[in-house]
Parts: structure tokens; C-alpha cells; sequence
């Protein structure tokens, strides 16, 4: 039944089910920028508002066509989009239809939103990143959790959403690969001293082996599992979460530290983007204060849900309120070092980093991976989000 | 097409699907005594060595009626019993028949084997208790973990082994009952004070939700779910697990700590079922030893495993190794102590305790509900098993 579909064939495909386009002339443009699938966009030639995304799982990694994966994982993004959409609508695309045969779903399109990441590369703020980011986190990491959910309800879930290809995915690229002399890293002769000396760090591979543990085992809410800049679109008024096809239950911690990792390295990387010095300070500064409102943002919104939803008396307790929210935020910044690592020389890096010139990549890089070696060995000595901050800036 | 057995019915079944009966002249007795199942053993009047156990699944809780319960669960332990059988067979039955429908399974009959629970009270000890314990439990939770498993296999027994509504039954009494006013706690009036104390004490909830969230979110490995000395069969040569139906995938120390918690109260009890001075501090010595022995195994055999199968590069790292078998102990040692504290004032206590007379009672159960309070609040300041039995030995 499955049949990969082209520019040609994905056209006719939207045609036939797609209502609101069925009498339109139609255009296609393929899209595809992600590792894992390919994506078109089928538009109205006469009507620019009228438009969908076609987005269909492959069999191999685009980058790496040895990695099988399993089609079905489309299923996952499907019930991922549905699930979080009825939560909270305003952060995810709409899904118009799924077809589990043809392992496709058609979803909205936001043609006037653009990918965060280049946004962030080209110097572009937006003053509601990160509590909009916040909000989406909290409302749906903890109406998914224990927390709220009857328990039940709650196994059926988690479930329902093991997906092992891709998160074994994860496993080897961000908590395995580049912690030994693995063929896959990508590693620049000039940092070549640098990874030897973080590979042969036991402390180091003891701390992440324990992150790795919590990500390999702990069910706590159903996370993105792959939230870096380029899952989130964004313009002036609003931003949109896609791509949930890594979604599983896992430590509400990884979805956060995903986004941050991300935010570090255009942090790190914008001296490189920005010619003047005003407008790199001002960027760097908005920067930090993204992951700033986002957590505080976060933190607001869990402690309003907790005070309103939890019934279970033994939890309805300060003590563990706080307790449970800052080990959150350990964990955050735990596994945001390890994706910042993964991204310096693992297998799928960041153009914030690769549009660099390779001289001036090399300060950015070690910079980066000192950074996250010590926010991975201090990440639970860190009581506040500003000491977190603190480490960030006081990087040289 | 299920249909409540009886003691005529079950001996009929039998005759009809286990074919080393079928020629016999049998009897059938039921011995059901957990809250859950009823339970016939059905022999050959001739010759006592033929005879197997039926267990069938019941929609209620014996102990109380309004607690409806899925008849699943009988498929749990079945795969339970299988599973367990393959890696490490002498340490449990072999299941003749499993029947779907009727929710019963049909499986070896251990007539030369006591209840463990029993045997304690009447101060028998046995010397390989402690070490077979340990033996099985690492055995069959690292061989079910991710340090074993390929990450795929493992997350596809994680699915097949969610038990929601058994899981449940766990989490509300022994997490949340004892630690609110729960009209189903049964407290002796002597004891009101002490549990008001311990409910009032915030410190002690939020320790009790942290545990109970592992209990609830990690996936850590395949455990039993309800190891308490009821669901140990014991002879002189070896010993035997039985009812696995609220096996699941979830923290490793809670059948540590299970096990522990029915030790210790068999060992605060002692003072009560033995007359004899010298007897009963041989019986505690011996108990206290039980628990140490059970540990030293465990931990060397979890070692060599270790050592032996774990490939993963980040992951053959003692740094590690012993941090992740500490946190085991730790957490075992929470559970324990959760355990005692559900066994004295909670809905299903155990015999050690009720068959003591009233006004002794009321001494053993101030002593264990003080030391499992000091044992949660202490747990992680623990770093070798003798300190926890100093702190069981320190109880006056």
C-alpha cells in the first residue's frame, strides 16, 4: 500500500482529499529539510491563503540511508499533533488527514511563519519566544503527567506512545556517539585534542550515562522529544511547535533542555553572525532572557496547574512542589549540555555553527563544549535559573 | 465465557487439560489466601508427588468487594512466570496451562515448600535464603534492564507489561493511604497519636512522593510488584517465587525494598513469637544477616553481570556502575520503609504482627512505623548496607 510519493503524485494526492482544495489549481513544492521524512507544500496557484503541508515518513535517515526506521512512526506525530492541539490548539498546526497506509498526514501550513532558528541567526527578536515556549511546555508536559491524569488513563498513554526507533535514535546521538571514539562523530581537526580529553573524562561519561538512564526509563509526560529551533515556526504574533515524530513519555527535562541547547549555540555563534557590536550585545542579551522568561514562565504556569489540579493529598505539599520543579531544572540543564555537545561534532550539526568560517568555528566549539562539560558536572549545584545564566555568561 | 471455578469444577478442568492427571484419581482443596485470587491445589489420591496448583483471577478484591479488578492480570503472570522460568528456572513454578478465557493458569505444585512467611514465625532459618533472593533478583532485573536488553526488545516488554490497575492497588495503599486520613487505614487507638504525627509531617510526604513517583514513572526493570514473604515458597534446598500478576516494569528497589520491609517485621516481631532469650536474638541475628546476605549477593552478582554483558562505551565505567547500584540500595531502603508503615495501619496487615497479643502489639508497631519514618528520611545519606542495619539494630 505504501507508495513514496513525488512532486506529481503528492499533488493529486492532496487533490483527492483535500475539500477546500479540490477545485483549485494547484502548485507543489518539495521542502524537505529535516533527516527523517519528506515534506511538501501544496498550494492554491490563485489563493496564497489556501495551502497544506504533505509530510510522508521514509524508510531510511536521509542522512544516513544504512539507519532503517520504521515507517509507523508517522502514527506517533499524528496522535502527537491531536493529543497536544485539543491541549493547547493555538501551538500546533491542525492535521486535515492521516493515512496510516500511505504513512502521511496533511496538516496545516503557516507560510507566514518562518523557522526559529534562521530567525535567530539573522538577528530577528521576538519578545514572546520564550514565554509562549514556557507556556506550551507547561500546560502540556503537566496535563499529561501523573500530576493530572488519572492513572490509569495515564499507563494507556505511555503505551500508547513507546517508540523505540526513534528514540534509540537518540540514545546513540546525543548520550552515546560522542562520548567515544565513535566513526560517526564529525570531529574538526582542531578540536580533535579537546573530544579526546571529554571522551576519556569517567566523571563526565558517569553523568551522562545517568542522564541517558532517566531518558532510556523515565515515563513522567509525554514529551516533543526533539524540540530544537528548527520544530519551531514563529512569527510577530505567535509560535507553532512541529514534528512530534520523537515523541514518547520521558523526563519533562528534555524537551526543555532541547530548546535550550538550541538558544546557547545561537548565543555562542552570534559574534559571528552580527558585524556590530551593539546589535551582538543586544541579540546575546535577548538571548539569555529567552531561556530567562521561558523558565520562569514554565515554573508560573506548573506551580498554577499544580495548586489547581492536584488532588492527591501527600502531593498537594510545597516541599515537593519546589522539589519536583527544580529537579526539572537540573535535569534541563543537564541534558541542554548534551545536546549542545551532540551538535558541535555529532552526526547532525547546526548551521548556527556550520555557517561560521572555519577559523573563527573553532573558539565557538570549544567554547561550547567547556560550557556544557561544566553544566553537565554542576547541573545539581544550580538552585536558580539566574545561576544557570551566570554560567552561561561567564563562559570566557 | 469465564466462569467462577469451585472446587468441583476446578478438579473436572484439570482432569480435562493436564495430561499427567488425567488417568488419576484426584482431590482438589482450595487454598487461596491472598486478596486477590482463588486458588485449588488438585492431587492424585494415590500418589502425592502428582498434583498441580489452579489460580484463577477473581473481578473483585477478597478483602473488598467494591474493588473491582480486571481479570487480565492472570495474563501478567503468566508471562510473568514464563519469562522469569526461562532466565533463572529454579527459582520458579512451571506453568502446565495457561487459559485466556477462563483467566487461570495451571502450574506446578510445591507441597514440600512453606510459606516463608510462616516458617519465620515459627523461627525457622534458613541459610540460603538471603543469598537466593539475591541471586534472583539481580538476575532477573539486570537480564530485564537496558543494561541487558537491546533497547527495542526492552521498550516492547516495558508496553507488554503495563498493569495499570494492579499498579494502582500499590500506589494508593501503600503511597497515599497511610499518609492521610484514609477511612480504609485500620489504626489501633494506641497508635493515633503516632500516625497523626507522621501524617502531619510534611517532610516525610514529600519523601513518600518522590518514591512513589519512581514507583509510577521508572521503567528500570521487569520486577515482581508484591515480593513480600507470602509470595516465597521455602524448603531446606531451595526456594521458590510465586504470584506474579502485579509484575511490571518499574524501579528495581521495590522488590529489594518489599522483601526488606517483611525481614524487618518478622524481626521487630521476634520478641513476641519466641519465649526463649537466646532463641530470639539467634532469630534476629540470623534475620539481620538474611538482609545482608541478600544485598552482598545481590550487588556481586550485579557486578559480574555487568562486567560481563554491558558493551555500551559510556556505560563500562565503575564511576558509574557504583552510583547506579548505590541509588538501588537507597531506593530500597525508601520502599522498605514504605512497606512497614503499609503493613501496620494500613488496609492488609501482616500476620507477624496481628497474632501478637494487644498490649505487646502496640510496642512492635510504635518501634517499626519510628524506624521506617528515620529510614525514609535517611536513605540517601546511606552508603553501605551495614549502616542500614545499624539504624535496624539502633531502634530502641
Amino acid at each position: 500500500m505504501y507508495k513514496r510519493l513525488n512532486i506529481c503524485t503528492a499533488l493529486d494526492y492532496v487533490k483527492e482529499h483535500i475539500k477546500f482544495l479540490e477545485k483549485e489549481d494547484l502548485i507543489c513544492e518539495e521542502i524537505s529539510d529535516g533527516n527523517l521524512n519528506q515534506v511538501f507544500r501544496i498550494k492554491s496557484k490563485e489563493d496564497k491563503h489556501k495551502s497544506v503541508i504533505l509530510k510522508q515518513s521514509l524508510p531510511t535517515l536521509r542522512i544516513d540511508e544504512t539507519m532503517k526506521l520504521c515507517l509507523e512512526r508517522i502514527d506517533i506525530e499524528n496522535k502527537y499533533l491531536r493529543d497536544q492541539g485539543n491541549l493547547v490548539p493555538k501551538f500546533l498546526p491542525k492535521v486535515y488527514h492521516y493515512d496510516g497506509n500511505m504513512y502521511l498526514i496533511i496538516m496545516e501550513d503557516f507560510n507566514e511563519h518562518i523557522i526559529l532558528r534562521k530567525e535567530l541567526i539573522s538577528g530577528k527578536k521576538y519578545e514572546h519566544l520564550g514565554k509562549g515556549i514556557g507556556e506550551f511546555l507547561a500546560k502540556t508536559t503537566f496535563c499529561n503527567s501523573d500530576l493530572y491524569l488519572d492513572p490509569l488513563k495515564k499507563k494507556e498513554k505511555v503505551k500508547m506512545y513507546i517508540n523505540p526507533e526513534l528514540c534509540r535514535i537518540t540514545e546513540e546521538l546525543v548520550f552515546v556517539n560522542p562520548y567515544y571514539n565513535c566513526p560517526k562523530n564529525k570531529i574538526n581537526p582542531w578540536l580533535e585534542p579537546v573530544v579526546q580529553e571529554l571522551i576519556n573524562d569517567k566523571r563526565l561519561q558517569s553523568e551522562v550515562s545517568e542522564l541517558r538512564e532517566e531518558f532510556m526509563t523515565k515515563a513522567q509526560s509525554l514529551i516533543h522529544g526533539d524540540l530544537h529551533t528548527g520544530s519551531i515556526l514563529i512569527n510577530d504574533m505567535e509560535l507553532k511547535i512541529i514534528d512530534g515524530e520523537f515523541a514518547f513519555y520521558g523526563p519533562i527535562g528534555f524537551d526543555i533542555g532541547a530548546f535550550w541547547a538550541n538558544i546557547i549555540l545561537s548565543y555562542e555563534s552570534q559574534n559571528y553572525h552580527r558585524s556590530n557590536l551593539e546589535e551582538r550585545r543586544e541579540m546575546e542579551g535577548y538571548l539569555l532572557n529567552v531561556i530567562r522568561d521561558m523558565w520562569n514562565v514554565f515554573q508560573r504556569e506548573f506551580i498554577n496547574l499544580w495548586e489547581r489540579y492536584v488532588s492527591c493529598p501527600i502531593m498537594m505539599n510545597n516541599i515537593y512542589m519546589e522539589k519536583y520543579i527544580l529537579s526539572i531544572m537540573q535535569s534541563s540543564i543537564g541534558y541542554a549540555a548534551c545536546k549542545i555537545i551532540r551538535r558541535i561534532y555529532g552526526l547532525a550539526p547546526v548551521i548556527d555553527i556550520t555557517l561560521i568560517e572555519e577559523k573563527e568555528r573553532e573558539d565557538v566549539q570549544k567554547k561550547s563544549i567547556n560550557l556544557a562539560r561544566k553544566l553537565i558536572m554542576k547541573r545539581k549545584e544550580l538552585k536558580h535559573i539566574d545561576e544557570f545564566i551566570d554560567l552561561i555568561e561567564e563562559r570566557n
